[in-house]
């Protein structure tokens, strides 16, 4: 049951309002074990429907979902020299299958003769195991594309943790695809980008900057990677989703060639792209304030919840009379419903509850709204309160949810929009990044500028955007030339 | 692409037969890592079809979904001293949490200054880590009941592996649930049971015994197990599902208390209860034949498969005119339909291939059909063929739909009714458990004589059934008093 301690002000301390949130909206908690989270009931309804629509999309792409082993053979992660340094640094080693019973009687001790021949290693992504696969399956152009994707659970050994945003296990779905030429292959990693973009602003109601990486923040292994970035309320930037075009990098390194259709072997095309249970952390992060939670209704567990008012139990009989059918018809129109008839909590109580867990809609009807026909009902994006007519009730209620859908995607936009400024000088950049907010600024294209700025002040190119003003100038702090303003930011 | 060498025939070597069948009709494959699978987009397919199904029937039960670390810190498993004796012993063990460059440049090797100050475990099963979770959610009895369920992975260091059936990791859901009685807990692991058998036989469309386990065949920590058990084709048995009635003991290992209407602490009662991806292998070895894949239709990722007949453009044109709309009304009254007008391959091998991968139902129009109105019809259970009237071929679908997945029930009903049979002596159990099938016999109760007759045969007590004939008897191998009979077999 949620507490109703009152949540620490975002004003006050956004990382702690941030924290307190998590675990008083029953959406995660820490577990026994360091850096891997608990992700509660409530919590996992909302990740189910992200993957549920995320799941579609993939599958209009043509993408079919399969299973890869979890442990991956050590000697895998060295074949792609870049990845290694990437990912197989801090991960969690698998050197023994069997446990034994303590000789001194104190519960269980590691086999010592039950060491691998091999270490193997709880996947930090998948890249590797996978085209290992893809080798037994690609010989011919005939085999090609594949369209893969996989639900999984990832562990990178993170030292400094936070629920969602950075874990040591987390949830997440990893495509990777495989193509006959370099074109069809960058093509797929630029239609995922979009399928990111779509489902961020129209489910998760969070606009999103496409755009493409920097050479520094690049996926270890890839050529391209793109990604969509996100503006928190404390204006620092939040990677949403990104898409990777791998070249024929990881064909390569486990030996993935294919016959054309001229009879020649050439190294296969590939992309990997994906999004983690971090989603949790920008829906969050993008919408909910010092009450609580506020969700995009395309993605709340509950739509809409209804509070009867009553006494005793006749006046409940009487309001159910009207309450029941009204939620029949939600049901039968697809809309998420719940009806808390419970004596249990005072109706203040229940208010506190599903204003902390962000219910879009909450109605409540009393006695007198029976006699005169009405119901009262709160908004939860503007913690607004009406009476309105029982009458019409059905249609108010769905034109409302498209409404705080719109109206929260609206807000976040214009919250990105003030808090973006475009910075000439390096000296401007160096008061203006103190504050929140994405920078756009020229910038000479070079990976030491950018580890100079970052080493300075933190920020560091969240991505070179496709959209927007392509207008050329002179890098804010080598003065050498810029092809067009790119974003700075600090991120999470 | 699935490959066309014919397949071992069943009766020459039952074994060979199901191994080749699941790899040519591309459901999984052995991966890099030892006893681990891939599981192939066909068969994944399938075990989505399983999952939605079941999920929607936990969920109707008032089951959520969450998820538990991968993780399991080695002491957990500790606590409850039937569970360690059980599950942790072959397990994999997660020593360090980092890889460093070998100083002999040879790839990566482990890092020794990171030793993990406790060694964890990769969830073997997760009621340790669940109920160390509990205690911080549950104080009293308004915190229960707590019905929870996870999809995940799970590893199990098996020596001898066989795809799908019994491999090192292997996807499952377990659900894990907190009651504040005795009785209320009992009722809920019988409940989930009867979920398992209405699914199994209403989707799966397997035939299934339900009962209770023997304590030797208990679940290492349970009061009671209660299983459904299915006829393998070779009569051997397959424990297709189990839900666990595991009183207090778990609570009791993780001091897991509740403040009682009555203001008394009492500690909580659990049950726990799952099927894995194992289904897949009871779903190929109940119905496939020598041919392949028989799919139930309720299961089947592709339920009809549209294949025009033609030599030019102009005649494929013709078919398609007719066969597009058949196409989109099938899709539209929500039958998993696939045209097949490729030319890449000719009709008989695609009719091979949709026959190993077991699609219910194939449709074939040739340019005669389209001059007679007529369509041709394959069914994959019986591999008859008849050539019906295009007019009503919607209906004449949905009515064969359903008669095949009725079919392929009772033919599984039927093969297990008819190697089922009494015996009465020893000396009869011993010739007849060398035959394929399920012995109904009377059993003194105790572990001793199960462990004997194991011993002695390799047969093991399967369930004891909740129905059928409760008459008492004696026991076949030790003449002691029986209450009724159980089920005897060989089991997978």
């Amino acid at each position: 049951m949620a507490s109703f301690q009152k949540l620490t002000p975002r004003a006050t301390d956004y990382s702690k309002w941030y924290n307190e949130l998590v675990v008083k909206a029953d959406l995660a908690e820490q577990s026994a074990v360091r850096g891997c989270m608990v992700i509660k009931p409530y919590g996992y309804a909302i990740w189910e429907t992200i993957q549920a629509e995320l799941d579609r999309r993939f599958k209009e792409k043509g993408v079919k979902n399969a299973y890869f082993p979890l442990l991956i053979p050590k000697s895998f992660l060295s074949r792609e020299a870049e990845h290694v340094e990437g990912f197989a640094k801090e991960c969690a080693v698998v050197t023994h299958h069997r446990l034994m019973n303590d000789p001194e009687g104190k519960g269980v001790v590691v086999d010592p003769n039950a060491r691998l021949e091999e270490e193997l290693i709880i996947r930090p992504t998948s890249e590797t195991i996978i085209w290992s696969t893809y080798k037994n399956w690609i010989s011919s152009y005939r085999d090609l594309p594949i369209l893969c994707n996989q639900w999984c659970n990832v562990m990178r050994w993170e030292m400094r943790t936070r629920l969602f945003l950075r874990t040591a296990e987390f949830l997440w779905q990893e495509g990777h695809t495989a193509h006959a030429t370099k074109e069809e292959a960058e093509n797929f990693a630029a239609t995922m980008l979009d399928v990111y973009a779509d489902f961020a602003e129209k489910v998760m109601a969070i606009p999103v900057v496409k755009g493409v990486k920097s050479p520094n923040e690049r996926f270890a292994g890839a050529l391209n990677t793109y990604s969509i970035e996100a503006m928190m309320q404390d204006g620092k930037a939040l990677q949403a989703g990104t898409s990777h075009f791998l070249g024929q990098n990881f064909a390569k390194s486990f030996d993935v060639q294919f016959l054309t259709n001229e009879n020649k072997y050439e190294y296969v095309w590939a992309t990997s792209w994906g999004v983690s249970t971090r989603l949790m952390g920008a829906l969050i992060m993008t919408h909910s304030d010092d009450n609580g939670l506020v969700l995009p209704p395309n993605l709340a567990p509950i739509q809409v919840v209804i509070v009867p008012i009553f006494k005793k139990q006749d006046q409940l009989d009487a309001l159910m009379e009207k309450l029941n059918p009204l939620a029949d018809q939600l049901k039968q129109l697809g809309i998420r419903v719940q009806v808390d008839a419970s004596d249990k909590t005072t109706p203040g109580f229940k208010f506190a509850e599903y204003e902390l867990k962000g219910v879009p809609l909450r109605l409540a009807m009393g006695g007198r709204d029976l006699e005169n026909g009405t119901i009262e009902l709160a908004r939860r994006d503007t913690m607004t309160k009406e009476t309105v007519s029982f009458d019409n009730i059905v249609e108010t209620i769905q034109n409302l949810l498209k409404e705080i859908q719109d109206n929260i995607y609206q807000k976040a936009l214009d919250f990105r929009l003030a808090n973006t400024r475009e910075v000439n000088t390096w000296e401007e950049f160096k008061e203006e990044i103190k504050k929140p907010g994405f920078l756009l600024c020229h910038w000479d294209g070079t990976p030491e500028t950018e580890e100079k700025i970052k080493a300075e002040t933190k920020a560091t190119i969240r991505c070179i955007p496709f959209e927007g003003d392509k207008t050329p100038g002179q890098c804010i702090y080598t003065g050498k030339p810029s092809t067009q303003r790119v974003i700075f930011a600090i991120a999470y």
